[in-house]
């Protein structure tokens, strides 16, 4: 880290998506110097998360090539831009896909965590400011993802989009909390808030379904059950808490009817991480009438219509949704990382595999085989 | 009162309903002593509410006559079954369709109202000790409803229906709290839960929607927006602190965005109290994205289905239903008593109308025709 390199150009290694689908290519590339209210951050280490894997297929949304994805990562400070008061050179830091501006009126609402300004926006490719890309090669543009585009030694983020956190804090495991388990745990303790001794219903045991399951284990829950079309996923789900399981294919009635049956009535809280339809209604209806609440974290299809009998709410059940777990990142995260600092919450169970940055291609890899949880990919500068 | 009727039969006027749809008639009936956990109250004064109306019209229902409807009422305790040590005969008291046992599940949660013993059932016309009518004219059984049956000078209900109140409270007024009006106050006031300086939009201006308006008009919110298919009750609506008025009737495109235009994105909260499937979708889309809470109330048809895009859930709005405005009868009622007494809510611009039991079928036509709101009927013993 050094200042001889703040407002100039950087070259370095960025892994680009040149086309759909395709293997990345790690390319030397230029950086250009963040710009008013942007820094500029050294990655150190980046995970690779489902949603990268889906707008690099780019099945069904418009697509936008050549980009840099990544978007769960941990790295410091390169430099700042105009009007950055809040960051500076060394600040140790995780970028996040979603904003907190602290002034449009999500931001000051206590609830939301939806900022007007910086919000998720996957169909832009380039940064606020300007319109423009801070990444290039040979002169041409190459597309930002999500605000994010860690999966390049060097990116420029919104500074609305970069949370400072405690520097003793290992950034090679604090990183995945960039994302899917911030966005599960959050979902459970800061929205379904399950008490100690109660019963939580997680559907989907993938990486946000198991950080939705460390919340619960956190809270004291005493039965969390496990919801998955794939039983090979039960044994692993135990390291997180998840004490009971139903796959659905076991069972020739409706899973909330199975749950129902097993829990006298209901669960009393439901975390939904599939974004499958059916299993949000599952998830709805298996919460036990007078005080259940499920919570909806997976993202549908565009076309989907959730569907249920309306006694269900009459009935004194609640339904909500949440969004990166309720967390507003600038405000939330450095406390989410003290969390874990403090033991209070685990993350290395999250964490099965490594690359080194020259074959990020196996972290896409070994996601498409639906192996392990989280594969950090290390950068070494 | 006096313990001289204790352990009698009581001979006393009641208004009979023989038949689905035909005036009630006022007849000497005899009311048998209450049993186990039963009391015997004295009606002083009762009101009609829609669902006394509902069940007599009785389209659609199992139709179960003769029946005594009426169940918003205040009395005082005649006499009182074997077991009862929570209530003693001069007892001032309200009258509960749904009770609360205080031993299952449902009393025992902090957050549900819905007891499993005597949670309301429309369909049992007999009482739980011994499955038999404690009224009867000629030796012939007439029919309870919701175990409170007020349409006569003395009724019997269960212990867990009837709710102890302060002596000094005006039963004349106090009345209304055993229904509509606790419905509809608590579902804003204790589901809802609107800030100072916060929007609320009340689907339906009927006694349940006028009383969410009034839960609104207590917690301070700023804006309270009206919608309903009939403009001639906003004028009433004032009154009950409504300031802005919408008529879907009025506009060629969904209530929800002709609120989300006037309030820049969605309203804080909303409460439904119509029942209409089309009115709670409107009531949770038209609630804003990232804190919006949207209550429903109403009672919906048997095969309504509620749908609504995943999307506006994980945007962070939530949907909630309640039932009783999740009052507990016995815990919670008392102190509604008390608000009422301290000038914390007002009741008596709800009662619109009022006239003597003899003449309980004018308060019917008043409903039917849509004049006023409450109609209390004074039992003159």
């Amino acid at each position: 880290m050094s200042n001889s390199t703040a407002g100039k150009v950087i070259k370095c290694k960025a892994a680009v998506a040149w086309e759909a689908g395709k293997p990345l290519v790690i390319e030397e590339v230029e950086v250009a110097p963040p710009q008013k209210h942007e820094v500029r951050l050294k990655i150190l280490f980046t995970a690779l998360c489902h949603t990268d894997v889906y707008f690099w297929e780019a099945k069904g949304q418009n697509p936008l090539f050549p980009r840099i994805f990544g978007h769960e990562a941990g790295g410091i400070v390169e430099s700042v831009g105009e009007g950055v008061t809040e960051l500076q050179p060394g600040d140790h830091v995780l970028p996040v896909f979603t904003g907190e501006c602290k002034e449009c009126a999500h931001c000051k609402s206590e609830e939301s965590n939806m900022c007007d300004l910086l919000r998720i926006n996957t169909d832009r490719g380039t940064m606020l400011n300007d319109g423009q890309t801070r990444f290039s090669k040979d002169g041409k543009p190459i597309y930002h993802f999500v605000g994010t585009s860690t999966f390049s030694e060097y990116t420029v983020s919104h500074v609305g989009s970069v949370a400072k956190i405690n520097p003793a804090a290992p950034l090679d495991k604090v990183c995945v909390l960039s994302c899917g388990i911030c966005t599960g745990f959050g979902a459970t303790v800061n929205v379904a808030k399950p008490k100690k001794g109660s019963s939580v219903a997680i559907f989907g045991l993938g990486a946000v379904g198991l950080a939705a399951a460390e919340g619960a284990r956190v809270s004291g829950a005493s039965r969390i059950i496990g919801v998955d079309l794939n039983s090979n996923r039960f044994e692993e789900a135990k390291k997180f808490g998840v004490n009971e399981f139903v796959n659905p294919k076991d069972h020739n009635k409706p899973v909330q009817e199975v749950i129902a049956e097993m829990t006298n009535g209901g669960v009393d809280r439901s975390v939904e991480c599939t974004g499958s339809i059916q299993a949000m209604i599952s998830a709805f209806e298996c919460v036990h009438d007078g005080w259940g609440v499920a919570v909806l974290v997976g993202v549908p299809n565009k076309d989907d219509a959730f569907k249920t009998h309306p006694m269900n709410f009459l009935n004194e059940r609640t339904l909500k949704g949440t969004f990166y777990g309720n967390y507003k990142p600038r405000t939330d995260l450095p406390c989410v990382v003290e969390k874990y600092m403090n033991k209070e919450m685990e993350l290395d169970k999250f964490i099965t595999h490594s690359v080194p940055f020259s074959e990020i291609n196996k972290a896409f890899e070994y996601m498409l085989a639906g192996q392990g949880i989280r594969c950090i990919i290390r950068m070494e500068h």
